[in-house]
C-alpha cells in the first residue's frame, strides 16, 4: 500500500505503508538501497519499489483468492507476490511457491520470515518444466517471462474450475499465451489492463495529475475446465456471446 | 467476480461467478429481475448488476482490509459491499454496518444469511448523523451521496491511522468531500479513478474491445491522524512533497 | 508537431519539428531558454515547451477551422495557438486575436512575423470585457482562466452556428463554464478530455511506454444558436437524447 | 465532425455536422441507410457512420497536412479520408488516391463530387503492388489491412522527410508493420492510440459518461529519410534517447 500522488507503482520517494505487521502499520519513505529496520527484521526498500500495487490487488480478487485457499506460484522471485498471497489466504490457507534460483528463494524466505508469514508457504527449488506435485490448487499465479511453456503443468496442478493468471509486459507474450491457453483447453480466457489515474486533491483546483503510469502489464486470466464440463463451458460461452451482441455495437 | 468481455461492471447478460459459497463456485448469466436458486437460498440478480467489481476490490486492498480487521460501513444498501467486507475480514474479523431504511437492512440481512456470512456482521438501523458507537475501527467505508456531512462521526469511529474511503460519481461531490476532509484534519488524502480495458482474446487478431466502462466513480481515500501525530504527519507530507518534485515535471 | 516517445506535450528534451516554414522542416531538440536561429528569425524554445500538440489539433478540427475561416482568439499569449490558427485558415482566412498585456502581444507579433504568418492576424490590445468588434466569427477560441466571464462577448462575436472552445485545467472551471454557457443559451455543449498513449516501437517487444501524460486540460465546446433557431436546436437535442438512450445503458 | 455524447465515432443516432459545404453547415441525425438530400447532391449516412473523427483529425495534423500539400492515399474506399485530405490541402494542394475496386472508386468519386472537392483528387484504379507514379509526395496515408506489404512503393512515392501513416486495428499488424518500416529504413517511427473521454455536461452533477470508445485503432507514423540523411537521423535519434532518459524513470 503506498501513498503516492502520481503513480500506482511504488517508487523511490514514495511513502509506503507496510501491511501485515503486528499491532501497527509502518509508514516509510521509500529510498533505493535503503532498509527498514523493525523489531521483526529488515526489509530492503528495493523489494517494494516498482511493484504495481493496484494490479496485484486486482489479481488477488479476480482469482478468488481469500481465506483458506490453496495457491500455487511460480516463480517466487523476491517474494513480493508470495507475501500478498500468504497474507490473503489467512492462517487456514497455504501457498506453494516454485523457484529455480536458490539465491532468490533464500531472499524470499527471509522476506516471508520477516513479516511472519513463512509458515504458510511451501518453498520448492525446482524448474516448473520438471513437473508440479500439486493437483488440487485453487489458483495458479505464473510469474515467468514465458508462461506459454508451462501450461500443461498448470493444468495438472489446478483443480477443476481453478484460476490461472499471468502478468506479462508485451503484446507478443500475450499472443503466445493465448494460443497456448486454447491448445490446453482453458476456458473463460480474459485479457485486460488497468489504468489508475490520480487527482491533485485540491478542492478548489481539482484536476488529474500531469503524468500517470501508462502500463503495468497485461493481465491474462483463464480457468481450467474438465473435458466433462466442456459442454457446459461452451454453453456458457454461447450465452455470453449472445449477451454481448448489444454491447459490441 | 464476473466473466465479462467488455466491462468491469456486472450487468444483465454478464456471466457472474459467485464467490464465498461452500464447496464450489456458481457460474450464472445475470438477468435483470432473475433469481439464482441454490440450496443456500435465493439471490436476486439485480443485487449484482451494476456493481463495479474491480473498484470494490481496489477499495478493499487500498484500505488494508484483511483477516481479523474491524470494519465500519454506512449505508448498508442491499449488502453487496457488506458481503465483500465480511468475506475478506475472515472468521476473526467483524463488520458493523449502518443503514437508515429498515427494508434495505432486511434485504441485506437476507443476502448475508444466504452466503453464510451474517454472523460476522452487526447491522444497525440508525442515521449516522445521530452518532457512531465504535471508536476503534480499522477502516470506514462511507457509501452515501453526501459523505462530507458525516466526517466527524467517521473520525470518532476510527482508531488512529484508520482508513477512510468513499466512492462518489461526480466531481462536485469530490470537491465538497476534500474540503470536509481537510476541515476534519484527515491526512494522506488521495483521489483516483480506475479504468479497466479488456482485449478480444484472439491471438492472431489481438486488439482492445470496441467499448469500455468510462467511469465507475471517484475513489477518495484518507487516514485519521491524531493531533499528537500531526507533527509526524506533516513531516511525512513534507517528505512526500520533496519526493514528488522530480515526478511532477 | 513533435517526435516524442512518451508525451503529447512538447517539453525540454523533446525533438520538435517546426512546421509552416518554407522549403523544409527544422528538426530541433527543445531546451528551456534556448533559441532556434534560422534565416527567418529566432524562436524561443520556451514558446514551444508545454504545449499540448495533440489537443491543439483536436481543437482546430472539432471547431471546423479550415481554409478561408474567420477566427477570433482571446488571449493571444505568446502566439502559439495564433500560429496554428493562422496556418490553418490559409491565405484567404483571417484571425483576430485579443490580448491585455502589451508585452505579450509584442512577443506574439514577433513570433508570427518569424513564421511569415503575421499578415493573416489582426492583433488587438484590449480587455475582452470592454467588448468585441466582430459579429461574424466562424469560431472563437477563449484561452483565459475565467472563460465564464466573457460569454456575452463571445456570443456577440460569433455568427449563428459559430463554434466556441475553451481549454481549462480544473473541474471547478468546467462547472462554472457550463453554468454560464446555459445562461447564455449556447447549444451542443460538450466536455471531453483526450488521452494519447504511446508505444515503444519494438516489433518483438511491443508494449506501451511506462508513463504517459494524464491530463492536458478539459475541452469545452459549444455552438451559438439564434433564438429563432432554438426550437430547431431543442428538437435536435431531443433527437440526440433519444439516440443516446441505448448507449447510456 | 459530430455532436455525440459518448463516442468519438460517428454512429447511427449521432448528430453530425457536415463541414466543407458552402454557406452553412448541415446538422443531421445519422441513420443507417438514410440519405442527406442537399442542393449539392446526396450523401449516404452510412458513409459517415463508424468513422473515428478525432483520430482522422489527429492523423491530418501529425502528418503536417495543410494548404498546398501533395498527399497520396491508398486505398480510396468510400472516400471519407479522401474528403478530409482534399478539404485540408485547399485549392492549391492535391490528392492522389489509389484503389483496386472500380465500384468503390466510383462511389468515392460521387462523394467527392457531391461535396465539391473532386477537382482536387486524382483517382487511380490500380493495385499499389504494381507501383506508384509519384515521387514527391509530402505524405502517404496507407489505409489497407496489410500496409507492411507496400512500404517500398510508399518509400518511392515520398520525397525526403515525407510522412507515412497507417491506422490498423490489431497489435499483430503493428508488429509486422514495425518490422517492415525498419527494413525499409524509415525513421522517427511512432506508435500511439488515442482515447477521448466525454463528460455529461451537467454543472452540478459533472462526471464522465458511463461508457466510452476503447479503441479506434493503432496509429503508426514514420518519415522517409534518405541514405545521405541517415547519419543526421541517427544523431537525432541519439539526442532523443538522451533526452528521454529522464522521462522513462
Amino acid at each position: 500500500m503506498s501513498f503516492h500522488a502520481t503513480s500506482s507503482n511504488a517508487r523511490a520517494g514514495d511513502i509506503a505503508q507496510l501491511v501485515g505487521l503486528r499491532h501497527k502499520h509502518f509508514i516509510i519513505t521509500l529510498k533505493a538501497g535503503a532498509k527498514l529496520e523493525t523489531h521483526r527484521g529488515i526489509l530492503q526498500h528495493d523489494d517494494l519499489i516498482g511493484k504495481p500495487w493496484g494490479t496485484q490487488v486486482f489479481i488477488l480478487v479476480t482469482m478468488g483468492i481469500g481465506p483458506g485457499k490453496k495457491i500455487i506460484e511460480a516463480g517466487t522471485g523476491s517474494g513480493s507476490m508470495t507475501i500478498a498471497l500468504a497474507h490473503t489466504v489467512g492462517a487456514e490457507g497455504s501457498v506453494i511457491s516454485y523457484e529455480v534460483r536458490a539465491d532468490m528463494q533464500n531472499l524470499a524466505k527471509k522476506n516471508l520470515e520477516r513479516v511472519g508469514l513463512a509458515s504458510r508457504v511451501d518453498f520448492k527449488l525446482r524448474d516448473l518444466a520438471v513437473g508440479c506435485d500439486e493437483t488440487d490448487g485453487d489458483a495458479f499465479f505464473l510469474d515467468v517471462p514465458n508462461p506459454y511453456d508451462y501450461l500443461s503443468q498448470v493444468r495438472h496442478a489446478l483443480k477443476p474450475g481453478g484460476f490461472f493468471c499471468s502478468l506479462i509486459p508485451t503484446v507478443n507474450q500475450v499472443e503466445l499465451l493465448l494460443t497456448a491457453l486454447r491448445r490446453e483447453r482453458f476456458a473463460f480466457i480474459e485479457v485486460c489492463e488497468i489504468l489508475v489515474r490520480y487527482y491533485k486533491p485540491e478542492p478548489n483546483r481539482l484536476r488529474p495529475t500531469d503524468r500517470m503510469v501508462a502500463h503495468t502489464g497485461f493481465l491474462v486470466f483463464a480457468r481450467k475446465i474438465e473435458p466433462s464440463e466442456d459442454k457446459r463451458g461452451n454453453e456458457l460461452v454461447e450465452e455470453v456471446g449472445a449477451g454481448l451482441e448489444e454491447k459490441e455495437e
